[in-house]
């Protein structure tokens, strides 16, 4: 385990997307956040407050987490220079990028020299198999998306808290880079050989027989001409009988694709259903999820009925409006055990 | 490159589809191949004098080339004592499978010890980026298929030939393990990170502005669990304009899925077409292969015929039947320079 409390990086970073890690741990697991680190022409924050090195590490930080996440998941100059000052300060590292932290010599060199640990959390496990997509046993519902970073996780994070409060048996199954550092565990699925995509999903919510839930976080979108090949072995992997989609109202284009539109809410959602009977013939949409932080809570409201007038599903913002119509739909229809379905 | 001429490993496999790569390279390169190696129990041969390492050392082979596959692309023990066997007569060894010869301390204290090489080739590239589905120029080509192993890379090589007899220039780009062995280049696109699939094609088969065509070796099928991920950004990262659907008739069970039936031809290139359009609008299906390998020659034109009235497309068998059809096919609807359309 990764060693709370955290001081949250946002660096130099000008871009919402780019810093939804840490944005997601000050969301999801703010007691163990003391404060954030930025330069001074970072123009965000995520309301913590701001702290030196140093600072952090006097108010007690045991972690700075690089909470931050460009496509490609590069290590750049500035982040190593930041995380070298984080070692001399005295706190451990962690980060979720495909560049790893211990491979960079001069934080190797000076975490040992300090007994401090380096985290790469976008290792995948070691020894994953095939997927095979076998009738498994069990309820599993998949937050899939019209893009990238659209609140998949915070929609499924949702979600399983909803389902507890219910007396339901639910655990949330990370995905991604935020996910496993809020949850502690996970499969960062982006990083895993290729061939393993759909088993390392089947080997991260196996067979289940106690009636619980697994909401497992989705990632990408079947429409992102990066990530698809992600997006379609996990939703393979996942076997679910749920699905709900997420995405953001208003996005200008596919994130880090200028100039491409994004789908339609309908045709995503029967494009998903479409491919996810390969392995759960019986799968069915639950709920749609729309992240409306940029939106009025009167438009918001007014968004979320029209879509839920067009397609006929539950619609809401989870954060902001809850999560209460779409686990209510999904009790209401799935009330009595689901039977394993032959392909 | 790997030094040739090679050594066939078949070793103890009864599978047929196991030794493909094996079967691949003598099919495509057997001037490079003095013989097999199979042990008593080895109910296959490729044709090959059969040799002991020692034989094959003496013979003038410079490589035993480990060409069998299982899913998962493990290296159980009795590779690695007869890849020891191997470099202890004096032969380099390659293998294409996920875990690597390098790995095993025994066969690189061997290696070192006698100035031979081991050859990886299923290590993917350095630093790829992740794919953007832009519209590039050229013209491309992909095999799909209903299955894993039903022929994509011979018939992606066939038509390479076939558009070069015709005077078109025209590229083979592997996209596995025995098409890299064969082709002497490529991307392993089932060991790459799964971020990267699409990336990885896009790297492959780049903007190309002479006019001449990138044949595509395809992998997977958008239709198995265990791979469809693979397929999907293969897929998008070629940006093709012409399809090729490849499949085997009669085949019991989708590949190492026993009880899961193979799609209908249909509608998998359907479904193959429909994603494609995400990073090619104007993609189209231009002909059909089948591997009638294990059927007589008379229902192998009779199946041939019937699945071309079917989808209306030309249907043969790449490599008994030629691709005379397919090419035509390909040229009279694409005799123009394709123009680059935006999505």
């Amino acid at each position: 385990m990764i060693p709370a409390p955290f001081l949250l990086y946002l660096g130099s970073s000008a871009d919402a997307l780019g810093i939804k890690t840490s944005r997601g741990i000050a969301a999801f697991r703010r007691d163990d956040c003391v404060g954030e680190f930025r330069h001074d022409d970072c123009p965000q924050t995520l309301g913590l407050p701001r702290m030196s090195m140093a600072e952090a590490a006097a108010a007690g930080a045991r972690t700075l987490v690089l909470g931050i996440a460009g496509a490609g998941g590069r290590l750049p100059a500035d982040l190593i220079e930041d995380a070298a000052a984080a070692l001399e300060a005295g706190m451990n590292v962690a980060a979720g990028l495909h560049e790893r932290l211990r491979d960079q010599p001069r934080l190797a060199e000076l975490a040992s020299a300090r007994g401090l640990q380096l985290f790469d959390v976008r290792d995948p496990p070691a020894h994953l198999s095939v997927g095979k997509g076998y009738p498994r046993a069990g309820r599993r519902l998949l937050t899939v998306g019209t893009d990238c970073s659209v609140g998949k996780m915070y929609a499924t994070l949702a979600l399983t808290r909803g389902l507890r409060e219910r007396g339901v048996a639910a655990d949330f199954r990370a995905t991604g880079q935020t996910g496993i550092l809020v949850a502690g565990a996970g499969v960062p699925v982006d990083a895993v050989v290729a061939d393993f995509i759909s088993g390392a999903i089947e080997a991260l919510a196996p067979a289940r027989e106690d009636g619980g839930w697994d909401l497992i976080e989705g990632q990408g979108s079947l429409f992102h001409p990066s990530f698809a090949g992600v997006s379609l072995g996990l939703l393979h992997g996942a076997q679910p009988e749920a699905l709900v989609l997420c995405h953001e109202p208003g996005r200008p284009h596919m994130r880090g694709i200028p100039g491409r539109a994004l789908p339609d809410l309908a045709e995503c959602l029967a494009r998903n259903l479409e491919a996810a009977r390969l392995t759960s013939a019986e799968v069915r949409g639950v709920g749609i999820c729309l992240n409306t932080s940029g939106i009025e809570r009167d438009d918001a409201l007014r968004l979320c009925a029209a879509t839920e007038d067009r397609l006929g599903l539950p619609c809401t913002d989870p954060i902001a409006l809850g999560v209460e119509s779409i686990i209510d739909r999904l009790l209401c229809e799935a009330s009595t055990p689901s039977t394993i379905s032959s392909y």
